[in-house]
């Protein structure tokens, strides 16, 4: 069965939308959707487990509280180690944004 | 740091790429690129682990041994569960075809 990532888009953007796309023994690969949302500010996601994340279609910006900030467009990819503190800051308000997120222990 | 999927691509295609993007307990996240690769006639992948697989860039078709055909374009993905004998049938000859694949125990 194939599903086509940059298709059948919720309509409803009101909130950000997560989507689990398999999983297995600790690990979990998501689709998450976002539409000029962001993280409050302040508000810090302290994982668990790493984060392997990539764009697949849109532009956003994740910042880390230990300053650095990344720009993500199409096609770009990082890393993120559990604990590593970091929210989105900005998402592009016009497009919607299609991540890519594995979660996993290293 | 970034690393973004779409670039960085090696000029010498004449063997297929792969390459590993992230690695955990049990788990790999691995770029290939192919162009006009396939698997030799008669030859299976067998393995281990569960694989997700979706397509980044470019086409190709996977066949299973059970008879299946998948067409995969761009923004296409399917999982493949652990000893699902299949193999690449076909890749597009004038352009990379760039996968992502993610390895994982179910």
């Amino acid at each position: 069965m194939i599903k086509n990532l940059l298709q059948s888009i919720p309509t409803d953007l009101t909130e950000e939308v997560f989507e689990t796309l398999a999983m297995g023994a600790n690990i979990k690969i998501e689709r998450i959707i976002s539409k000029g949302h962001s993280t409050p500010e302040n508000d810090w996601y302290d994982q668990e487990q790493d984060e392997w994340v990539m764009v697949l279609q849109g532009h956003g910006i994740l910042e880390f509280e230990a300053g650095k900030e990344l720009e993500m467009k199409v096609g770009d990819s990082t890393n993120i180690p559990a604990h590593t503190r970091h929210r989105v800051k900005w998402t592009e308000p016009n497009e919607e944004t299609i991540w890519l997120a594995v979660f996993y222990n290293s």
